[in-house]
């Protein structure tokens, strides 16, 4: 349905440029593998499906992505390059609750959680998808640190704290839920897992000892 | 292999009884599941392949069992039939680390964890195996709260405290690290998981606002 985007088989000079026709062409793959990953899940995804949702030729996708995991991994790649930031709100506790309530947001409704929830599945089958998930993954923890880098500066956490094992700390009980005890996750949840770590950082549990 | 734990089309009278052919059978099933999760994963898990370990006709795997699904979660079902009790160290702060460290022993090593792995694994394709386990981990977590209980007697804790919250909140560090960014887990981070429950449950941060 979409000729427009799809790519010749010898990419012409200029085609790689950021929002050029390749960018273009990579995003519709992209959303096309987050279609398949919600509705049908990581086993049922094939480069035919991809192929069909996105308007990309599927000899253009064997090329480029070599085959469904490969689309799996640059889906997350792409996923990485976002904008995305944690919370601002002025305060440690403020910014604990409102990245947990993140994880609320993007996991506890199943349609919005459908392709994230694809991509930890996939992980398990997958060695290639389990490195994108660790790059994804590990590189969004990795920005949540300012967090605890301001609240250092601020005087609301003590000088050495590890700003990763604090904002993993938030997240954790709440994807123990979704994965392992297969339980539901709400605000108050969050709210729980936000107070119950800043308790730590003030008591100097998350300087290393 | 195993003809003489293989059941007849009809049990006899005295077949289910505990310890008797009928839980053997279970068992050798049960062992032949896990050997087959371990080896090749839940995606590759085939009732042939459980038959042939077994020594279990196939025609009773399906008879007894129906499916796949129903072999993986009879196996976690038995699994969560053992004897298993939290540790009981004599002070909170050494039961929580304990509980840390099970999480490291049982999943640090990836041949001592790739039967549950392959258990957390399957639950992402299987509503039924998704079943299984949240009842196998819900169960486990409400073993593990008489650890809190008796820290509240002792007056480590305070009256109210959330023992679910504490005992999930021990684990969810190490479940996110091993299943989310997928980075490796050790003792070290099983020391600092329990050092900041300890500190939140001094706090009262686990007391429900």
């Amino acid at each position: 349905m979409n000729d427009s985007i799809e790519e010749r088989p010898t990419p012409a000079p200029g085609n790689t440029r950021p929002g050029g026709r390749t960018a273009r062409t990579r995003a519709a793959v992209r959303d096309a593998v987050l279609t398949g990953l919600s509705e049908h899940g990581y086993p049922a995804l094939t480069v035919e499906y991809v192929a069909e949702h996105s308007g990309v030729h599927k000899t253009t996708l064997y090329r480029r992505w070599g085959s469904v995991e490969g689309l799996l991994a640059d889906a997350l790649d792409l996923a990485s390059e976002d904008a995305w930031t944690p919370p601002d709100t002025g305060s440690l506790s403020g910014d604990l609750r409102a990245l947990a309530h993140e994880v609320v947001g993007a996991f506890g409704d199943p349609a919005a959680g459908a392709a994230p929830t694809a991509f930890i599945g996939a992980a398990f089958q997958s060695p290639r998808a389990a490195e994108a998930l660790h790059a994804f993954y590990t590189e969004r923890f990795r920005r949540c640190e300012v967090v605890v880098t301001r609240a250092v500066a601020r005087g609301e956490a003590p000088w050495g704290t590890d700003a990763n094992a604090v904002v993993q700390g938030v997240s954790a009980p709440l994807f123990l839920r979704l994965f392992i005890t297969r339980e539901p996750i709400d605000g108050a949840l969050a709210d729980q897992a936000a107070r119950a770590v800043l308790a730590g950082v003030e008591a100097g549990a998350y300087v290393p000892a």
